[in-house]
C-alpha cells in the first residue's frame, strides 16, 4: 500500500510509520521528509498530491493549537489554532480526496482534550471537536469508497515531560498503540469512525 | 434581568425573546434591534458591551455557515463559516464576560447537525461541534461564577418551508421550545451543558 504520511518525523508520526513498516511510506513535512508541503497551502498540499498520484492512503500527525488562558486567548492564537490544526487538516482531507485509489484513506488526529477539559486548553478543545464532526459529516458524502477517519490520542509516554504539568491524573499511553490506531484506520475498512486511544 | 439577546429579529430570537417576557431585553443586531454590533467584529462587541455594562446574560441566536456538498466547500465558504458562525460566537463569548455581573450567563447557539449528519452539512458539522467544545471546556475556566451553554435545537417548525428536502425525516420542533431551553439555560444554575432541544 502507498501511503502518504504528513508529520512524519514528529512523536506520533515516528509509532505510525513504524506500526505501517513493509508498505511504501512517503514522508511528508514542511521542513523534512521525502516531500516538503505545509497544511496551512491549499496550494501546496494541491501541487503535492497531483505529483505523488495515485496513492492508497494519506496520514496526518501534525498539526498545532494555542494553549493559553481563556482571557489570553486573542484572535491571533485563534486564527493560529483554526488554520493549522483545524483548516490544515481540512484542506488536506479535501485537496487529497481527487488523488486517492478507490477505497483509499484519510487519517487525521485530534487529541484526547476533545472528551477531558484543562485549563488552557479551551482552543484544542474547540479544533479537535470540529475536527472529528468534519470526518464524521464528511464520511457520508465520499465517492468511489474513500474512507475518512480520526484517531484521537490521550497524552503519549513520550510527550509527558514536555507537558509535565498540564496534564494532573492522565495516564499516559505507549506511542506504539498509536501507531496501531493509525494502522486500524488505514488497513481496515471503517470510515466516520473517531478511534480514542486510552 | 437585563439580557442582551443577539438575533432577537431571527426565527428562533423571536421565541426567546417571548420566553424572557417580563425581563429587560436588549435586542442586538447587525441591521436591526435597540442596539447594533456585528459579532465577525470584535471591536463593534466590545464597543456594545462597554456602553451596556453591566448585565446578567448574554444570549446569541445568530449565525451563519455555508451549506454545499463538500467538493464545493472551498476556502471561501469555509472562511465564511468558520468567521460568522463558529468565530463570531466565540468573540462574543470573550468580549462578554469582563463585563457580565457575577454569575452571569453567556447562551450560545449550535444544532442538531452536531450529531446528524446531511449530505452538504459538514461546514455545520464542523463548526456546531467546535462550539460545543467550546463551551464545555472554557466552563471550567470562568470566574466570578459564570456560566456558559449551548442550545442546540433541530430543525425548527417555522424553518421547515425554508429548507424542504434538506432534513429528510427529521421531526421539526415547535419554536417556542427552543425559547425554553434558552429561559432554562439563563435562569437555571446549569453550566458548560449542551442543551438538545429535539
Amino acid at each position: 500500500m502507498k501511503i502518504l504520511l504528513v508529520g512524519a518525523s514528529g512523536t506520533i508520526g515516528k509509532h505510525v510509520s513504524e506500526a505501517l513498516k513493509g508498505h511504501e511510506i512517503l514522508s511528508i513535512g514542511r521542513s523534512s521528509g521525502d516531500h516538503r508541503a505545509d497544511i496551512e497551502s491549499r496550494e501546496s498540499l494541491r501541487a503535492l498530491f497531483r505529483k505523488l498520484a495515485p496513492f492508497d492512503a494519506v496520514a496526518n500527525a501534525s498539526g498545532h493549537v494555542a494553549f493559553a488562558p481563556l482571557p489570553e486567548l486573542d484572535a491571533e492564537k485563534w486564527k493560529h489554532s483554526l488554520g493549522n490544526k483545524l483548516m490544515g487538516q481540512i484542506q488536506l482531507a479535501q485537496e487529497a480526496i481527487p488523488y486517492l485509489s478507490e477505497r483509499g484513506s484519510i487519517t487525521l488526529v485530534s487529541g484526547v482534550l476533545s472528551d477531558e477539559f484543562i485549563p488552557s486548553g479551551v482552543a484544542a478543545t474547540t479544533v479537535n471537536r470540529a475536527l472529528e464532526g468534519f470526518v464524521e459529516a464528511s464520511a457520508i458524502e465520499m465517492q468511489r469508497g474513500i474512507r475518512i477517519n480520526i484517531i484521537s490520542p490521550t497524552l503519549l509516554k513520550d510527550s509527558e515531560k514536555a507537558y509535565e504539568g498540564f496534564f494532573p491524573g492522565f495516564v499516559a499511553v505507549e506511542g506504539w498503540k498509536v501507531g496501531q490506531a493509525y494502522k486500524k484506520a488505514i488497513l481496515g475498512a471503517m470510515t466516520g469512525q473517531i478511534l480514542r486511544v486510552l
